[in-house]
């Protein structure tokens, strides 16, 4: 049953040399590796808004530059970030990058931070996502968090059927919200031109106005740059291009700048020609289409692609997170489950646990969108900032053909980078920023002991096949029996079929069942001895860990088996019906005691 | 850690032969086993009356003939009960006596009621208890549930610790409670007769007031009849008694029946003369405390006495519900689990059950004592009416002298008990009376399952000592690798010790590591020939099953063993960190197919 339904949720399973196949050209890529940075169209102008309505209208004129300021950063990291694809086919990203060109120490560092931003990616695509259903469909505002996390496990499924199938569906609403959001600027611009809306723009004066301060300045800018979030998906996923990879996804990344510098500028523009400001029941981008279309189709049309590119925004990070984790699974960073492929080809462990961690986060700040962004940049430009970095070592390390230009934009990328990372790092502090300062380190750590525990295993079991060859031992099986009975005969016939020496070993709990214990062997006379023990505290464990050491001090170079008769019910639920002594045993025995354990079943046939 | 826990809650575990001290005197068994029954003089009155006053004030005169009846049913029960101890000093009361004179199908009606009753007693009285603490402490109202699940929670424990202990701290408030309400009445009556208080007592009508239906005063009498829950505890538990333990038993009922309607009489003589009318938020014995005592220390030993004392008396359940279990699982109507004593010699899985059972009980009932006490009553009575019928056939069989009273006695509470079964069964039946109808059958199919089950299984394990002897087989060893290491090494050690015929088993993911494998396999040269598969779905369990079965065929008469090399982590938290293969191998093998299963251990040391 649980195969079946598996099968119905997930699909059949794909060979492994199916796995070629599973590459995507270009008009697919763009949607899937893309949703993210696009979709943050939809939260970016906002959050700027958000920060400079604090210190009056007059304010709102400053989301201009900010965002001026904040496309010219976005052409600064594609043309990085094209650096990257170029030097790096494989993939990997800032993990990859730093991992090899500047150490280990931020190697782990750029992972964490990775790991952390997909996560949050998910998290605060879906969020907004619902943000926008709830904006055109109020009724549904107090369902967010619900209607948030069924979208989380929807997209878990998809992936889980794997990335090709994934991609067909996930193209079309990401083109459809580019050509909703294109034409929502063009006829926005078009009505302000005609003088259709009074534009009662706020005049621009020379000095600040009142309250607006420069830290509340930087603020607006770094909440903006949650806008340039997702820009890093295509690089870190250069091997699932078609070939020639590099050359696609380069491709990729320009086309992208493009289309998220126009998009983002726009609604920005429109929203300071609109004077609107955040509302917490309607999003920006529902107030523009709504002054721009009215409440008709098209109003609808754009609030339903706008949720649909968030939602599905979260799945950029569903190809990003799971091939990273197997990546650093293989560098022993990771749980090595991470490094599974499923039935699908997929890293299905990766899919699961980026989901149940995404929800949880979703639960813990109760689908609060406002709460979780600022969480969400400081880990993107860290990993920015590394990546930059490390490709600075990279060009000076070994110097090919043109290195000089390549070195300043890098360079320039990563003191960039670092500076907005400080921004953040103070101007978002008390909202939240801490956590993920917290959070990073003790990833670290994690990290360290897990390749610690992994390096010492794999030492402690290599093998030299030349002199290290198997040898033997003598050995004695222990049989623990409950009395007289056909699984105890079975268990009996297997040990002397194996013509080891053994021994049957009676626990009573009850004096006087020794002695008739005793008298049912004998009358049995079965070939193997018995010997019997007494357990006042009507347990089986400890008298047997106390036989087999007795059993272990008399035979010194003795190997011991313990070999346990347990009886398979014919349905799984009439376990709940016997004692599971036998597993307990055997699970005890394992972890306390150097014996081999042997289950012989007997299958009931009742 | 975890035994230390335990130790810790449970206390040190005891040996079998410390069962015979855990035994009682009276002035011991009579607070344990009598405080449910003495503690329903806290609802009973007020159940009365909650009926009643539906009917105007005129009606609350009838509370006076209605709680005689109760008292007269008490004795004619008290009467039939003592027969049942004298009869049946092994205990088991309702249950026992149904099964052994009437037969399987009573017997098991019997055993549901009396599980089902034990488990809304706890319910009951807890719930009751922190409904008579809230009515004192009006803060907590609101906190009624967790106060109640907390109540469970700690009864649990001191259960588990063993019955001695129990009693001890079960003795004080039952002793408390009887002496706060004997006072309470004395004191009432005084001050009525002093006329210190006006005695408004409206008078005595020859016909029914308007609006009190036959019906109703049924209704109202089948309500009241909660206060006779509880005195089948001593009868099923007589083997508790410190011997001679028929005599000491029937002394015990006879002093409950005493005392439960004197308290019981007083309580709603008193209810009547003050003329109270049930409050949600204060009790009817908070009611009579306050206007007797006001609120000084006085009303304050009652509160807290009465809270104790239900409280408590979910402690009856937990002597009776764990030995009817361990009783009915001997039978092979339970599971096998409720017969094992625990560290401290109880029947420690019958305690966690009934815990659990009254905690879902409390949590879907919200807490609510009304809606509880249509359920409780109806049970007690099946189970008398049961345990009288079966007294009566025993009767007519044994004929012993002075049969004729007996059979008088029992017959006469036969009727009756019937009787208000009938009533019960009419007049609470929307109450909630058909959940109960519902359950019981479901509880006796559950149980006819069960006892199939086992006696199936008796039947299929059971062996003839004199022809049926071990018989051996050849034998062949499967051993799956992962690859050439210390831990395959170790089991191939194994194999080559028990000299039997072994192949080991590689499965490849990828089809270049066959060659691979082989040829390092053939350069260490274990001396045991090697097998190599490919699983394009990346799975072991299939190609392990069908190398299974392959081998199966080819060996007709061959036993087959899969060997398991399996490395144990130095600590379980680094299970985390590998992939549990083993154990899911061994779990399907186990299941699916007729192989012996053997894990060979390699401790890791790091």
């Amino acid at each position: 049953m649980y195969t079946t339904l598996k099968r119905w949720i997930i699909g059949k399973p794909l060979k492994s040399e199916q796995l070629k196949e599973e590459k995507l050209p270009i008009w697919k890529a763009l949607p899937i590796l893309s949703s993210d940075a696009l979709s943050s169209v939809a939260y970016g102008t906002e959050q700027i808004l958000t920060v400079l309505v604090v210190a009056g209208s007059m304010a709102l004129w400053y989301s201009l530059p900010i965002s001026g300021a904040i496309v010219g950063l976005l052409f600064l990291l594609i043309l990085s970030y094209r650096q990257v694809i170029d030097q790096y086919p494989g993939g990997g990203g800032a993990y990859i990058v730093s991992m090899d060109n500047i150490g280990w120490f931020a190697g782990t560092i750029a992972g964490a931070s990775l790991l952390v931003d997909y996560t949050l990616t998910v998290a605060v695509s879906v969020t907004a996502g619902a943000a926008a259903i709830t904006s055109a469909v109020p009724i549904l505002h107090d369902h967010a968090v619900l209607l948030s996390v069924s979208f989380v496990l929807l997209i878990m499924i998809l992936n889980l059927r794997g990335l090709r199938e994934s991609g067909t569906i996930f193209a079309f609403p990401t083109y459809m919200f580019i050509i909703g959001i294109l034409s929502l600027i063009l006829v926005g611009i078009f009505n302000v031109l005609k003088g259709g809306i009074p534009a009662n723009v706020p005049p621009v004066t020379s000095h600040l106005p009142e309250g607006l301060t420069w830290f509340l300045l930087l603020r607006a800018f770094s909440s903006g740059c949650s806008a340039l979030t997702g820009i890093e998906a295509i690089s870190n996923a250069t091997p699932t291009f078609r070939p020639p990879e590099t050359k696609h996804a380069a491709r990729t990344l320009a086309l992208l700048g493009v289309l998220l510098a126009t998009l983002f500028a726009g609604v920005s523009l429109l929203a300071y020609l609109y004077h609107l400001t955040p509302d917490p029941k309607q999003t920006i981008i529902s107030q523009i289409a709504e002054q721009t279309f009215g409440r008709t189709i098209p109003y609808y049309y754009v609030q339903a692609t706008t949720a649909l590119i968030l939602i599905l925004a979260a799945n950029t990070a569903y190809s990003g997170f799971p091939l990273l984790a197997s990546i650093m699974a293989k560098d022993k960073l990771m749980p090595r489950m991470f490094m599974t492929r499923g039935d699908r080809l997929n890293f299905s462990n990766g899919i699961i646990a980026l989901s149940i961690a995404a929800i949880v986060l979703i639960l813990a700040f109760g689908g609060d969108i406002d709460r979780l962004i600022p969480l969400y940049a400081i880990g993107v430009f860290t990993s920015f900032t590394l990546a930059q970095l490390g490709m600075v070592r990279r060009w000076l390390k070994h110097k090919p053909t043109g290195w000089r230009t390549k070195l300043a934009i890098n360079a320039t990328g990563a003191v960039v980078c670092f500076i907005v990372l400080m921004i953040f790092a103070i101007t978002k502090f008390h909202e939240g920023a801490w956590l993920i300062v917290l959070v990073i380190p003790m990833f670290i750590l994690l990290f360290s002991q897990i390749y610690r525990h992994y390096q010492g295993i794999a030492d402690e079991l290599r093998l030299d096949r030349s002199t290290e060859k198997p040898v033997t031992q003598d050995q004695l099986l222990i049989i623990p029996v409950g009395g007289v009975n056909r699984v105890v005969r079975n268990t009996i016939s297997y040990a002397k079929s194996l013509e080891v020496e053994a021994v049957a070993l009676y626990i009573a709990f009850e004096k006087e069942d020794q002695e008739k214990m005793k008298n049912k062997w004998a009358e049995w006379d079965p070939g193997i001895p018995l010997e019997v023990t007494y357990s006042p505290y009507r347990s089986v464990i400890q008298p047997l860990l106390d036989f087999v050491d007795q059993m272990k001090a008399r035979n010194k170079n003795c190997q011991i088996t313990v070999l346990i008769p347990q009886f398979i019910p014919r349905r799984w639920w009439h376990n709940l019906l016997h004692n599971q002594t036998a597993l307990m045993i055997r699970f005890i025995l394992l972890w306390k005691r150097d014996v081999v354990i042997g289950t012989v079943p007997f299958h009931l046939k009742k």
